[in-house]
């Protein structure tokens, strides 16, 4: 058995639930909050020293940190992650575009908008997170307008990676409004087996996106 | 034969002249500045529309970019890419806590000391970067006083993506006095064969590097 601990609303936790789900794996899912220090306790960093979640842990203790790392084990050996070793770099090249130029605009913006309080100062920075967003966007819009996926030819762990925050772009005030290509590979995701969405936000982080936005 | 674009003293590119000189691999090596757009003319964006490097290209055409996936691909079937699944993610883990927590501060760090002018508003970040790249290297530190290694029980691409900036912290003004554990990691990887240290910096970077620390 695989025990996730993850914030629910959070992208890079929703990844692996996404992943688990489409592959049929078993898991046990433990809530840990990232907005209120849960994952940073004396248990959480004796599991995961550098404090954040997700990270999965196996039977016999072994944990392994990192959204994207942690996609890529579940996916071996399944149609998720390609077998061609150029390819399998293609996957991990988008993956690491994911973490360095889309998740550090698109995902903090949102995080900003959506769980600090209205009157943070790091609101601030939101004007230059939308703007580094809608670079990456306009990479990833110029590989869709001529690919139906992020990984060769078929649905898998880059599309899984790029979609979590992509899909949520809006909470951070990035519009997908010029995005077509974008706006239908998230369509296509949507219909892949076995999808599950990203949940909600609470009624708290609602309240204080629609103030931002 | 691969072609890599890189900027000589930029980490990210060092990690793969590196690797490619410890397999013993035949390369070219294409030099474009990050500092002065070289790598966002329209040639280079139509290579790699991130508009950064390293990329490398192959004789065909096909481009690889993210110096981490570029790594990944190069040590496929070699001892610096454990076969064993587990090992494997956990290599990748520790390449995207590289790319995540760890270059984002101590890479700009260096890069706003080095390649900024002496009264960049940039500046003003110096603090802020330097105690997130602290944060980082005390996460190695735990890892390595129990640990040789960060892929396995060998020397492997996790090393190489972790030393790349590691082992020019100081330029940024980040100090590994407290890092013994990294210290003799560092020493260690000098020592592996074929091992080609980081170039140095040019003379107008060095001289904004002294005044900057």
């Amino acid at each position: 058995m695989i025990t996730v601990y993850g914030f629910a609303p959070s992208g890079n936790c929703h990844k692996v639930r996404l992943l688990l789900e489409q592959v049929g794996r078993d898991y046990r899912w433990v809530e840990k909050r990232s907005d209120d220090g849960s994952t940073r306790t004396a248990e959480m960093l004796a599991k995961n020293p550098n404090g954040k979640v997700p990270f999965i842990e196996l039977d016999d203790g072994r944990v392994l940190a990192e959204s994207n790392a942690i996609l890529h084990w579940i996916a071996e050996g399944t149609s998720f992650l390609p077998v061609d070793p150029w390819q399998k770099a293609q996957a991990l090249s988008w993956m690491f575009f994911e973490q360095y130029s889309h998740e550090p605009y698109i995902a903090v913006a949102r995080f900003i908008c959506g769980w600090t309080p209205i009157d943070s100062p790091r609101r601030a920075d939101l004007p230059r997170l939308r703007e580094r967003s809608h670079q990456a966007l306009a990479v990833m819009e110029r590989h869709l307008s001529a690919h139906a996926w992020f990984t060769g030819d078929q649905y898998g762990i880059a599309d899984i990676a790029l979609f979590a925050y992509t899909c949520v772009a809006d909470h951070g005030g990035v519009s997908l409004e010029n995005y077509p290509a974008i706006r239908d590979w998230l369509a296509r995701i949507a219909q892949t087996p076995g999808f599950v969405p990203m949940p909600e936000p609470d009624a708290a982080a609602a309240a204080l996106i629609a103030q931002s936005n």
